[in-house]
């Protein structure tokens, strides 16, 4: 079906081909799934015509045995793939004129490329709007896969907090976390690295775990996901190993109550500024504006970030079946850092989260 | 440095400026290294002024942290970061008229906004192959890095060998091997997905780990790499779990002749493309050519597949100090694969190889 909006689409604009270079895009019109690295790999669709893959030889076999039904070329590394697409597309519009890249994706290189090539083809066509805007509305089929994906993550967070003791580092734990996901849920693939930050480690957001030590009666900050069929979850807790101090479970608390008030007011017809707003406005009059340094939110699905970006500014109407986070944090300098997260999708009526541990503030006792 | 020598490319190719955003090429310059995902991140570099980093508002404390001495500067997610980047420019240089771009990384919609922002700036200008050819002969630091990347592989070869039993999926092996790499030399990122394919599955390059199930009497191929401190290792080898048959040990040594070969002749002044022939004439005098289906390499270092292609047609002549995988591979559908890969670097006579498990046909004893 997506196909069949593609070719719909090439008609409107009345672009001959289109040239999707973009894994993620490739997987979602075709349900194959591949990282060609740095060699070629695309999907040609047309008005009328089959759309094909193009990919290395080495890939064409996997291809042709995957979810895809259509045809499949490859070429050799010491071939001329891009005359090879030129041949292929030649034998599906004899003279093409107009067609369509996905300028989000495609490198001016191989652009430069398909200009080559194609010397009479006019590539200012843009096809990169119309997928992000059909990827925009997930579908119930995709939404499980999100909650299925989203179910992994608090198995995750469950893991990491029971791996909490006196002098393991924060990689130890993150290590932990990826280990039993492999081994108890078959989760080859996060979909970010696996964050996990104790004390004032948290208050620089997505920095990586480092080789620092876990101590007693500090916050420490976990923010993970996985990769389920294709699809992506992210979460975001913060926990009190032993004791925090009172100005931790201060900025905890505001944390969390403009999360809830977000999660809470979510629903379509809203703009994603005005949700953003209504977490920071929590923030900043609670006298911590100026530590909350990120957007509110981004949309989630195959790509752990996509679009609707929740933030100030961004007009967009949320509408049922747009799916993305909901992460306010406050990151104080050298004292703590704290963020608390969910991803979820917009219902007929409000927003329903993909993940589900609980955000009561989790004590977790000092253990040797 | 290598900063010094980038702005001398500025003043020989008369550009203003340069905007890089590979984060590989980022960290090759200043020593930081991070993953933006879709927000900007960039080195902007000048004929005579100090290069400065420009990162989401996010990352600046952590970037103003790392090696890197030079400025930062940050955007938050509702700023239009492409304005920023113009009035930045323009305290350095105030009428830049020509710039250069990566174009084998920035995407068409990028450049169009740097377009946006420099209306009357020329942006025809590739810094792409000067740092190509930068990062293509490596100082004997970056050597060291990779020889300490390449132990790590060597590691893991061992703990998936002994993790071979009856029952086991690949991707139980898979997961043994990325889980004893981050407890035992805490390797936090392999390179790629770790590959282990048994039987018939050896003979799909590329396929990731399946729940297959190990069984006795097949051939098992294993290809894995790590980062070490930035720089990749990458290696395959391929065991008996069991008894192989006549024609698989036939194939095996096949291509451990044609690998050894390879390695044997490798030297400064030949081609990449003369080496890959001296490997695929042994397989294909052999009567495998046709199963031998891609390139004999690739480049390695900060990135595990770079300059220079070891492939037919390739007229880059070899020099010291060129890092490369040495990998032919026999790929037989429906009955087996085999590859043997080494990566390793170009000395004043040869080639020394980063990686060092045997390659003696190994057998491994069948349990349950």
């Amino acid at each position: 079906m997506n196909l069949e909006k593609l070719s719909q689409w090439l008609i409107d604009t009345d672009n001959d081909f289109a040239y999707i270079s973009d894994p993620i895009s490739i997987a979602y019109f075709t349900g194959y799934s591949m990282d060609p690295h740095e060699r070629i790999f695309a999907l040609l669709a047309f008005k009328d015509q089959a759309p094909f893959i193009f990919a290395p030889e080495l890939n064409v076999e996997e291809a042709k045995n995957s979810a895809w039904d259509g045809d499949v070329y490859g070429y050799l590394d010491h071939q001329d793939p891009w005359q090879k697409i030129a041949d292929l597309v030649k034998k599906h519009v004899s003279n093409p004129q107009k067609a369509a890249i996905e300028k989000s994706f495609l490198s001016v290189e191989r652009l430069e490329e398909l200009r080559r090539v194609f010397p009479s083809v006019d590539f200012s066509g843009n096809v990169s709007p119309f997928i992000a805007k059909s990827r925009l509305i997930k579908t119930p089929e995709e939404v499980e896969q999100l909650k299925a994906a989203g179910a992994e993550a608090d198995f995750a967070f469950q893991i990491g907090f029971n791996a909490l003791r006196n002098g393991v580092t924060e990689r130890y734990v993150a290590g932990q976390i990826d280990y039993q996901l492999k081994l108890q849920k078959g989760v080859m693939h996060t979909s970010f690295e696996t964050i996990v930050q104790a004390g004032t480690n948290a208050a620089n957001p997505h920095l990586g775990p480092t080789m620092n030590k876990i101590e007693p009666n500090e916050l420490v900050l976990f923010d993970l996901g996985t990769m389920h069929n294709g699809y992506a979850s992210d979460s975001s807790r913060t926990v009190a190993y032993g004791t925090p101090t009172e100005k931790e479970k201060e900025i905890y608390e505001i944390d969390r109550e403009a999360q809830q008030a977000a999660i809470d007011a979510a629903k379509p017809g809203m703009t994603a500024g005005e949700l953003d707003a209504i977490a920071r406005d929590i923030i900043t009059k609670a006298g911590y504006g100026e530590y909350f340094i990120h957007r509110l939110g981004h949309g989630i699905g195959m790509n752990v970030h996509e679009f609707p970006q929740i933030m100030e500014g961004n007009d967009v109407v949320l509408e049922e079946g747009m799916c993305f986070s909901i992460e306010p944090g406050i990151y104080i300098p050298n004292v703590a850092g704290v963020r608390i997260e969910d991803c979820g999708v917009v219902t007929k009526n409000g927003f329903e989260t993909f993940t589900h541990t609980d955000k009561e503030l989790k004590y977790i006792p000092v253990k040797d």
